[in-house]
């Protein structure tokens, strides 16, 4: 049974009501001190020696299984590495090969931008009339028919909360012959996951958000153990070949989920992801689900109570929602801004969202209360009208 | 006038001579330090707020422009990021959509393996009767012909240190009307590059080697000005986008090399590069070449002299030589393991090279003899015929 939150395990600023970690998670405390271990003793001491002895080759898949512990992954079939968009572009290119003979990628239009842009690229490199559909998430399960490739889906949208029902969708995916990929940027260490029982053929996510694996932390990629042998690599770098250091020159999948890895590892941010992944040891996901669903309920009742300008953007319904809340106004920048400076830091969202999001490793109710109160006299007494905050510079 | 070496920059071990810089780079002092400033002022206390405060987003820029500055390529026109693998890809896939009616990949049997499986994932991934070719490298400049789409080459060959003259071969690809990508993996801190000058469509390489930027440093991207409105990403993810934040749902690449970025830049290994490429301030890269040129004929002369039983596997034209030296030997593996257990740390390459880099930011002649001085011993004295140098464990 673990303690929810557990804020001394992360160093966060004084004065801060982090609102943000779906967005970037904070620093870890293990994590500085890892870096400061993996550069000056194995980097600066063993040198080129340090990819056997310091185990840096093996970091990726440890990293890896640490990942898939959270969604229901199997030991040895998450990758990790590059970015997700990379991740993206990988799962994609490879369901396409599985259905030769289908043009039709399905998203939705509340996915991620760069999901859809991804596709896009490769749709263009392939140039075979492939089309991209992108009807509203609400229709996506009616719109999975015979001639669709891929639905390729986000669980948990960026922008308003809403989550897909994983397993009713990837059954309806299989059902009408098609492969599913799930991007779990916003679910992995947000919301139970459990990639085995949906059984899609691809997930990928970010590490840099719920993970707190810090800024540009490697993405990771899962593909269903029984069809890794028949995915083929688009990406096909050296460190996915089943043999990299015999220099061959035709390139020979690895026999497992390994084929998914491309090039040189990152290893400064493997490792600090590694320690960051450290505050997830004994906690049980169901527990952390509770404490998300009371967190962004407590937050929903104390906003629509005290500031009625803001109109809720997220599902009511708790269980339709990820874990984070998002309330349209249509000065939302401003205001956003006027709460960043106030120490209550969320994120705003083209063209008017405010987006809050709970993390129940280091924010509790009294952290909900102390932001809410700031929002009411931030809104109440419109101090976001200093011009100060209208100025658009932020560029995330 | 600089002065080489430049040995208090580097922390370097003691009791090693350190000649595989050309696999990876040591540690520079600075980059212990700056990294500890990006994780616990930048990402600890600013948390989302530093991709502005700190400039997080032009980092990937600031540091192209180091780059830049070491191979001839104008301000804002190289792009920092992902893997190596991933670059040549890019690159690969933007220069056949500029053919699109020739359907050959020339490269030569010497380049990276990773190079050629990226070639071999994206024609497959096209699917359109792409043909890769891969002719000894001195037989390549006679096969570029009118069929060719792209030559695709790594100026120095990883595992000889053979040269290719770039302006020659770039200027026999431009006259058969293909597009010329170099990989600088082995050239970039290494020996004089000038992009401009040969007028290479684009070039791309790592920081890990040459350039110290730690164990998987981000790649760049350089694609020549004149043509980079033409440049099609295939890997266009939402950082290459012309207006990222926007969240449009249709992407639009940026006017410029940014183009050729793809997710979210990774900062720590970034920072760590900027803090590194420091040791570049003020170096006169034909100053650089002279030493280098000075180690390796030193090193070659006393190996010659002193270890007769190992075959130089370089060109002994220092002209036609990168900065490292490779001899071939039977037990080379066993040899190298000898050695670095001695702490002189090369390393070996299938099936039987010996390969030692030349790097003089931090190597001097004394370092040269010294290191000469224990190949003497160990293979004179045959002390790699220890069982425990046989075993296959090391992985790079």
């Amino acid at each position: 049974m673990t303690t929810l939150p557990r804020k001394d395990l992360f160093d966060l600023p004084e004065g801060v009501i982090y609102l943000d970690g779906n967005s970037l998670g904070p620093l870890p405390k293990g994590a500085t001190e890892r870096v400061q271990e993996v550069m000056t003793r194995e980097w600066g001491q063993e040198l080129i020696r340090a990819w056997n002895t310091a185990e840096w080759m093996a970091l990726p898949a440890k990293v890896g299984d640490r990942i898939g512990g959270l969604i229901g992954a199997p030991a040895g079939s998450v990758a990790t590495g590059d970015t997700l968009s990379i991740k993206v572009y990988q799962a994609l290119a490879a369901a396409l090969k599985m259905t030769p003979d289908r043009r039709v990628i399905l998203s939705d239009a509340g996915n991620f931008p760069s999901d859809l842009y991804m596709a896009q690229g490769l749709i263009g490199t392939i140039d075979k009339g492939y089309e991209l559909r992108t009807p509203a998430p609400e229709d996506v399960a009616e719109a999975i028919t015979e001639g669709v490739a891929v639905v390729m889906l986000t669980q948990v949208d960026y922008r308003s909360g809403r989550m897909h029902d994983m397993k009713a969708i990837t059954e309806r995916a299989h059902a009408a012959g098609a492969v599913m990929i799930w991007d779990l940027a916003h679910s992995a260490g947000a919301v139970p996951v459990d990639v085995t029982a949906c059984n899609a053929e691809f997930a990928v996510g970010c590490s840099y958000k719920y993970l707190n694996g810090g800024p540009g932390a490697p993405a990771f990629i899962y593909a269903r153990p029984d069809i890794v042998e028949n995915v083929e690599p688009a990406l096909s770098g050296w460190l996915g070949h089943a043999a990299p250091f015999a220099m061959e020159p035709g390139y020979r999948p690895a026999m497992s989920t390994e084929r998914l890895r491309v090039g040189t590892p990152p290893i400064l941010q493997l490792a600090v992801l590694d320690a960051a992944l450290d505050a997830w040891d004994g906690v049980e996901i169901g527990e952390l689900r509770a404490a998300s669903v009371a967190l962004c309920e407590r937050f929903i009742a104390e906003v629509e109570a005290r500031c009625p300008m803001l109109k809720l953007a997220s599902p009511r319904e708790a269980g339709q929602r990820g874990s984070q809340v998002s309330f349209a106004f249509e000065e939302g920048y401003a205001a956003m801004q006027a709460l960043i400076d106030r120490g209550v830091i969320g994120d705003f969202r083209a063209p008017d969202i405010m987006r809050f999001g709970f993390t129940p490793l280091y924010i509790d109710e009294d952290d909900v209360v102390a932001a809410v109160d700031v929002m009411e006299d931030v809104l109440g007494n419109e101090t976001w009208r200093d011009p100060k905050y209208q100025v658009k510079s932020r560029v995330t």
